[in-house]
């Protein structure tokens, strides 16, 4: 490993995170926070300080090549180093004092989980719920896709990190160069989220709610600056914006670039994004009529309720409009089978992914053919593409693994006396970069009343989950530190 | 498909039954329930019919061979023609009047998954109880297999029909010819058998009672005569004797041959035997801390009544000492997580199996080191052999759909109006023929509750998952049914 190289690299990056920590000053500013300032001052300060050090007191590196090992690794640091200084200005105000508690609710934001430790979020200072939001935002496309846009100046080719970094097993690699992918995919992302912000603020949504609301939502994310998540606003259009762009922000962003070019067909030929829509509207439906008698309204707002919720588990945002853990068993048990999927490959969506299990389920059809005519010749065919046999057995290792971790996660839980609903949700919630999960996770609760100990573990899985497993379990085998 | 060799076929299956139904009626005559006996002879009949008919009005077939379709088929109607037939007696005895409870008790028995409707057992009368724990034994080692034994006499090649009906990937061939394979297991079973009744005699227990446990037991079924389980009995010596002998009918009964030939090396390089001891003492001492102040009596006390309970849900037997549903949450948590797991390959045990785990879990780790060395030669390797990819393939694919299943079924159950926690252990105990689950189908509650509909949906679980699932499966599937 190039030791120097990759603390230049993180040098870069927390650069960067610092323009971002830098637009809550204006934010205080504008809410009479100034004594807050220093809160973010000073991590700004710490990553200046490591900019500096990796770039004044290290020799410029004659190879500029990341390895595949520096590359996971790079990805990983990455992360951790951004949300070890990003949860430094919640510490430092005094809004979480404790420092387990500041990184995980950092970690929550960077990996767009949204699972949060504060017990009365509209207490907390303007400038602070920002930065909050922010940490969603910048996580969403990955800060590693970002920086993607930048390691060319530096003259790293990222290809590498992109497979390390990239949401999903296959982000097509619509342009042959990496920084051009990271531009587009960037500025699809700010519009994104620049549509939503006036499409909310039309609905009579705040400026400052409506930005916060969208980073959470294009993240995928779920944090809100409301104590009862998007609830607080009981209009039907605002919820029913949140929900397209839930959905618009769990689908495969390069869908949009093939819509942009003119590729209608080949989005109808996505076997995903059919599934996807399939599997949202069924699960809506089934909760609609579930909740019949339990919702005051008549049919269209039971939908409504219904569709806020199953996009919100399904794409792992985590908002909630009502107190589904109150919600009649069928409805739980529908969002709880949810929480197995996730969004998109190539969205800012976590959990297993459409395409995994779609894959998966072909494949697991093929075999039953091959019993029927064990001479026959059957591919497996998604999205009219067939795929390799190493392709398969990757995903297969992949949700094979995400199940261990579930159940690894799940007892985890368990030891601290919490009950099995709670201890595999919680599981699924963070591991699945969800937020919520049920009973006492559930979207009325919240993360805060967890020993040190299970919070320390739920940020790994969120880190885990968030870098698709294998960034983050490589580190922790014994072929990845041998020479 | 060759109907009249299917029906002769099916004909000496259900020849075979009889006779054990028959063995009901010593047992009513021992205890005065004589006006029971038509209960009994009615169903013989039935039976005795269908062989009649099969084998005097159909010709004789020349070609005696069966397709694999055929053995597919063959199989899955053994099943559904025993319980239809084996459900008589206790509908005619107005014992369960409701033909739907009674297939789904027969279904429970036949399949080895113990899962009753009946809320007061000790009513019952004891001939039928005899039959209930007799359907475990016949299930247990599988109907199948036993005729496989027969099947020569027929001139039938029985070795497609082995590969539907063992349990497990990987039933050593361990004798060429299947029906010599199938008579070893057979006294392999019976031997064990009268081996725990003379233990549980010895231990006090009555013969009725040592009889219809240890029918329980060898089949890991989970049927008993009394309404609080094995937990009737407080002697620690009867717990322990069970403790084993659920051990032993969860491990691969291949292996009792092995040792039998002295190959003790072969043994103790047996990675799922390994997994599987391992994983039962792991889970028996987690319980047991976890139970302290919560049982009375010291550690070796809650170190029984954790192992009694771990080996009853791991090797899907689903007796009970305690009512686990009460137990504190972590030990009902590693409980849930036993309930994937299941017996060994080649054991009379349900659920996904040992050695499937074990498989796929090496094969992921694969895949890790070749994110590390992607030019690397990594074979999958478990007891000492590499495994081929193919077979590996299949194992995903059995693991998927195992899952889908789980879904699925948790999801007709919640239809119901269900808790998710009753939900998902209903489909886990059904379709891993472990019995009882958690909430309100834990071991203090039975399935009497449920809606004819999940009744039949559960049946149908039970068998898929003893059947393997694809034995099933593919009766669903278009390509099975054209020619």
């Amino acid at each position: 490993m190039n030791a120097s190289l990759l603390l230049r690299v993180l040098g870069v990056l927390l650069l960067i995170v610092s323009a971002f920590l830098g637009l809550s000053l204006p934010v205080a500013l504008y809410y009479g926070e100034t004594r807050l300032a220093w809160a973010f001052l000073v991590p700004i300060g710490v990553n200046l300080l490591v900019y500096a050090v990796g770039h004044l007191f290290t020799r410029r590196p004659k190879d500029t090549t990341l390895s595949v090992r520096s590359g996971y690794l790079l990805v990983a640091l990455s992360w951790l180093s951004v949300t070890a200084t990003g949860a430094l200005p919640f510490v430092l105000s005094g809004a979480i004092p404790a420092y387990t508690d500041a990184f995980f609710e950092t970690m929550s934001g960077f990996t767009t989980t949204g699972a949060s430790i504060l017990t009365d979020i509209e207490s907390v200072a303007k400038s602070l719920l920002f930065w909050r939001s922010m940490t969603h935002w910048l996580g969403g496309m990955g800060i590693v896709v970002l920086t993607v846009a930048i390691f060319p100046l530096l003259g790293i080719g990222g290809l590498k990190l992109m497979d390390a970094e990239a949401p999903g097993p296959s982000v097509d690699k619509f342009t042959p160069r990496v920084s051009k992918t990271a531009k587009i995919l960037w500025l699809l992302y700010i519009g994104l989220t620049l549509l939503e912000v006036l499409l909310l603020v039309f609905g009579g949504m705040g400026l400052f709610d409506a930005l916060t609301h969208a980073f959470g939502t294009m993240a995928t994310g779920g944090f809100s600056t409301r104590n009862v998540s998007v609830g607080y606003y009981r209009s039907a259009y605002i919820q029913i914006v949140v929900t397209v762009f839930m959905m618009l922000a769990g689908a495969n962003f390069t869908g949009y670039y093939r819509l942009l070019r003119g590729r209608f067909r080949s989005l109808l030929q996505d076997s995903e994004l059919k599934t996807y829509l399939i599997v949202f509207l069924a699960a809506s439906l089934a909760i609609a009529f579930n909740l019949k008698g339990f919702l005051p309204g008549g049919f269209p707002e039971r939908v409504r309720a219904a569709a806020f919720q199953a996009a919100s588990i399904l794409t792992t945002t985590g908002f909630a409009t009502e107190n589904f853990g109150q919600w009649p068993h069928l409805a739980q048990t529908v969002l709880f089978a949810l929480m197995f999927v996730g969004g998109c490959a190539g969205s800012t969506g976590g959990g297993i992914k459409v395409v995994r299990l779609v894959t998966l389920f072909r494949q697991a059809s093929t075999e039953l053919r091959y019993l029927v005519n064990p001479r026959g010749i059957f591919s497996v065919r998604v999205s009219g593409q067939s795929i390799r046999k190493n392709v398969i057995y990757g995903v297969y290792a992949f949700v094979f693994l995400y199940l261990c971790l579930i159940f690894a996660t799940m007892l985890v839980v368990a030891v601290g006396g919490y009950d099995l609903s709670t201890s595999i949700t919680a599981a699924l919630a963070t591991l699945g970069n969800i937020g919520p999960g049920l009973g006492l996770v559930g979207p009325a609760a919240n993360y805060s009343h967890f020993p040190q100990g299970i919070k320390w573990w739920l940020s790994f899985a969120m880190l885990a989950g968030r870098l698709e497993l294998y960034t983050v379990l490589l580190l922790f085998t014994r072929e990845f530190w041998r020479r």
